[in-house]
């Protein structure tokens, strides 16, 4: 089965698009992606080479002399690679991309030994230590990476060669972890996806099966943990399906349930589902943070307790944003519920666009909500996990605006694009969109192709807005009905028919739960899809932090080619300065020594948070302490 | 020089008393005190069997067959324990006590190398790589504990042979590390103010050079760091006279500037106060919370930055509130500046007190101001550096409640207590003290001894006290000068002399700066030396986190028997239970959908925070929001 044909998952409501029957067209997103495609994924390569990790392959391979550097799980990051290359492959079709590719290729074929087995740390630094460290080892975790990279890659280009390898790894895995066998289920879960992934593509359902095996063997409360967390970390707390909360590491837990949803979508165990269900709510009930970033805490990348969610030292690691972007997609496709929808569209913009500089070749790991300053993006880093994550999630980006089922097509994400898909019966159809998304909410849907027989075109409506109006051929739509956040457009479309969508984008200030500590008192800017920010360059002599917001001023929406490398649209708020004097040094005193604080107005510019640190090392903040008394 | 005469520092303003000289004779320090001697020692003496400790130098004394057990510092928590027991037997003489320890001081004796070095992990486990790791390897740490532990054993006891243990390994650490040999600085500093104490009872200015080495060879930015934190984790970034801020990980800056000062204390250098003076400050106005716990961080148990002070997830180490007691106890002899005495009292009572439960035998390595529940004491710990912390801290605490110079007594904590002294020329006087503090603010103090000479008393008005009062033998004291927060009473004291000391405490709500994100819009109760915390226990049905405090409600306090195994005096508050239900389980609403919520109103209890946690595990809150709207 190749990408070019559909993908169907067994208990899926809506069905995934081949990657290459949506483009992006222009706009948004586009630009991303061309960013990603000219800049990020050979400045990756090169990183990938300065890092070591092509070196480790090469010595694994008998190619060359010298010691393993960096971490043990070092291979993932060029499947990673490999697999934004596929991606980009399928769009976008480049010889000397795809020879770059091979080379790799050849050179991780080089790398597997005899009996399939392909890790670079153990066959290098502890040749007879396989499978030892399930809990921190990587070894499942990478050889899931190899496999996602191998499929995609076979998908874009019908070379089986890296497939080959991924296949004979997987079985070799299937081998040795089975009731027969041994126990044990990864550490960081990973190829629990992949395997359903492989399944799917070769059909052979012993890849499930070992899927199934893993997700099972969790929650024996056996694994390690790291620091003060236990089992928690790994998830190995309770088994999969009497897991209700998010907890332990977020990229972890992200990983898992994104496997854990394949394996329902393949099965449809109910089980599965209500503890994803669970889960769900837990998270975005008490443990996402506004931009949708996630981890609480640094020790151990973890999730907190619920309402746990500060803005200085939360962790809110790019992959665990890019990991809940997976798992999301997954539900979405379950239930077609736009709740998922819309925790995709904010991490999207925010807790995951952040971790990628504006010029393509510097990243965040964490991605804080408030910085005092000293913290900066890297050209690389010594965990590399998430820049090739990046590389991977904006290369296949296509794939998360659009799904279809028998009755018709579903717009999740707005963005100029050219959408194909096929119905029941083969009914061909596409679409066109035309949007200056998330800068303004006016969206423009043509009818390119279809059959004249009435279909259902669903519109995700964002939870964010509250006034969306549609019209279709300049005609207001009227009594369309709304299904789960989406509007039903159901008709016998004609070629040419145009649908206007309108949200209307004003900037709002939001709040906290009051449960939430951290940001107690404070408000943020929203506007459309997209978090605000303050920068401190943006704020000449002033402390960011003592700095507050006047929620009865009005908020104003303004173009702004001045403030960055490249256009945005600003939010101008007014506030005030609130003068240290009064507190002479003092970190506590008495309620009742409280007196006036001297107050000097400031005009406030709020830029969008993904675009905060493009400027070099200054504080930031989100949450802003309301001005009132 | 044995702890019978006094212990004189070159550059201390006042000087510190033996430890035979301070007699806690009833009332709350000594209650704790009495509970360390007849439980806490002894329940240590057998978690120190049962994790460990003891095999280790056993194994290492080749009087047993085994592996090492615990982290590789364990030593360091027996030497602890003998320290304890030390000041234990200047106090309280017990032979059978004093035997326990000869016989583990025989096992330590036994476990030293031929040369000199002692550590049971380097002997036992990793015997060819002595000084490996200076980073994290805790040899250097470990001897400084050893050392502490022998000069106080050879003061209490008078016998000699843990000393000579411990100049054997000082001696070969000296021959190790200097200038000809090998530089190094110790990864957790300690080393340093034991050295300067082994000089101190030796003469030998060896051990003061060898202090003064280890602390120059800091900050070469050299030290590997732990997580994201870099040298800084180690207090290794820029050299010791150019740290202006408190940072990295919390117990090693405070044992660093522990050692620090006592450098200045036989040196006079203007240089390392003026660091310690600036170090102080930035500790004071931003990275203290309110219970005097240190530590924003649990990456790497660190500071955080300014302001950095979040209820849940700092850190706060027990053994970090113990460090700040031991550098502010050194700040107070050379400074004679209230301050210092502020914040050991602050600690004391509480970010220290809360480490240790009410049954003596249960402990918490972290302090946290918020628990949402789920945390509780330990009976030992996996890395048990508090406990035996707390135990020579409670065992010689009667030393920080005074000091003396030439022209009088400085008294600077309250408690039921008998002080003797020498001024100069060797006039001998004494004093007692009578109070029920710190649950009531009167003391009473008798002149017990004098010889007719004028002399000066100096009592500490403690910052929280706004209105103090002195009357000798009845009548008010009137124009009573202060000198850096101390009442100055000069006289001609006679016997009988009586000086009535009042401080009254009521309780009272106190604010954190603006700039602290954590507890804006939040009160928290003190009364007197002791912060106040709710505990869910005695909140019934209701979530901690729901609880607002109406500041316009009077408190009060209540001697409550019925609360806890001990009697305290509560703080009575009123307050409302805000509802949930107008948020729906959203996270994050519209500032301008917020509608009334409903609230019911509650008696709110406060108890003593140290007190907290002997209940099971509950939910507790220092810090209380507002119920203003």
């Amino acid at each position: 089965m190749s990408e070019a044909t559909n993908v169907y998952f067994a208990y899926a409501r809506w069905r995934q698009l081949p990657l290459n029957s949506v483009s992006l067209t222009g706009g948004f997103w586009a630009e991303w992606q061309n960013l990603n495609r000219r800049t990020t994924l050979q400045h990756g390569y090169q990183m990938l080479e300065k890092a070591g990790n092509f070196d480790n392959l090469r010595i694994a391979a008998g190619q060359k002399e010298g010691q393993f550097r960096g971490p043990a799980f070092q291979d993932s990051d060029i499947y990673k690679w490999l697999e934004a290359v596929a991606y980009e492959l399928m769009t976008h079709p480049d010889p000397a991309l795809q020879r770059q590719a091979d080379e790799v290729i050849e050179l991780i074929a080089a790398a597997q030994q005899d009996d399939g087995y392909l890790n670079s740390y153990y066959t290098i630094v502890e040749p007879d230590r396989r499978w030892s460290d399930l809990d921190f080892g990587h070894e499942l975790y990478c050889a899931g990476h190899l496999i996602e990279a191998a499929v995609a890659y076979t998908r874009a280009t019908g070379t089986t060669q890296l497939l080959n390898v991924a296949t004979r790894f997987a079985d070799l895995i299937a081998d040795t972890f089975n009731p027969q066998a041994r126990e044990g289920a990864p550490g960081h879960p990973e190829i629990e996806m992949a395997l359903v992934e492989l399944y799917r593509e070769t059909g052979n359902r012993r890849y499930l099966d070992l899927a199934a095996y893993f997700i099972d063997q969790r929650g024996k409360n056996k694994m390690r943990g790291l620091g003060w967390l236990k089992a928690e970390y790994h998830q190995d707390r309770v088994p999969v399906r009497q897991q209700d909360v998010v907890e332990g590491h977020a990229v972890r837990a992200m990983y898992l349930n994104a496997g854990v949803t394949d394996l329902y979508l393949e099965t449809g165990e109910q089980a599965l589902l209500d503890a994803m269900k669970k889960q769900w709510r837990d998270m975005v009930t008490g443990k996402m943070f506004l931009t949708g970033g996630l981890g609480s805490r640094y020790e151990g990348e973890a999730f907190g307790d619920p309402y746990e969610l500060p803005s200085d030292q939360c962790y809110c690691e790019t992959c665990a944003a890019i990991g809940s972007i997976f798992w999301n997609w997954r539900m979405l496709q379950v239930t077609g519920d736009s709740r998922y929808a819309d925790v995709i569209e904010r991490q999207l913009y925010n807790g995951m666009l952040s971790g990628l500089a504006l010029d393509g070749k510097h990243f965040f790991y964490m991605n804080p909500l408030l910085s005092r300053g000293g913290y900066e993006r890297q050209e690389w880093l010594g965990c590399a996990c998430c820049p090739p994550n990046l590389m991977r999630l904006l290369a296949s980006l296509g794939k998360y605006f659009a799904t279809h089922d028998e009755s018709g097509v579903q717009v999740h994400l707005y963005n100029n694009a050219a959408i194909s898909a096929e119905l029941a019966s083969g009914r061909p159809v596409a679409l066109s969109l035309q949007t200056d998304y998330p800068w303004e909410g006016n969206i423009r849907i043509q009818v390119d192709k279809t059959d004249g027989a009435p279909w259902q075109l669903c519109l995700r409506r964002p939870a964010w807005s509250s006034n969306a109006t549609v019209s279709i051929n300049g005609q207001p739509a009227e009594a369309t009905t709304m299904d789960a956040g989406y509007i039903v457009l159901e008709r016998a479309w004609q070629p040419g028919d145009v649908i206007e969508l309108a949200l209307p984008m004003e900037p709002v200030l939001v709040m906290a739960h009051p449960r939430v500590d951290s940001v107690r008192d404070s408000v943020a800017i929203e506007r459309g899809p997209l978090v605000y920010c303050l920068e401190a360059r943006d704020h000449a002599n002033v402390n960011l932090l003592d700095v507050r917001l006047d929620e009865t001023a009005p908020l104003e929406a303004i173009r702004r080619d001045d403030l960055l490398p490249v256009s945005i649209v600003a939010v101008q708020a007014s506030g005030v300065v609130e003068s240290e004097n009064g507190w002479s040094g003092k970190l506590y005193r008495r309620l009742n020594e409280q007196n006036g604080v001297p107050r000097q107005p400031i005009q406030i510019t709020a830029i969008p948070y993904y675009a905060w640190g493009n400027r070099g090392e200054n504080a930031m903040r989100v949450w802003i302490p309301r001005a009132r008394r």
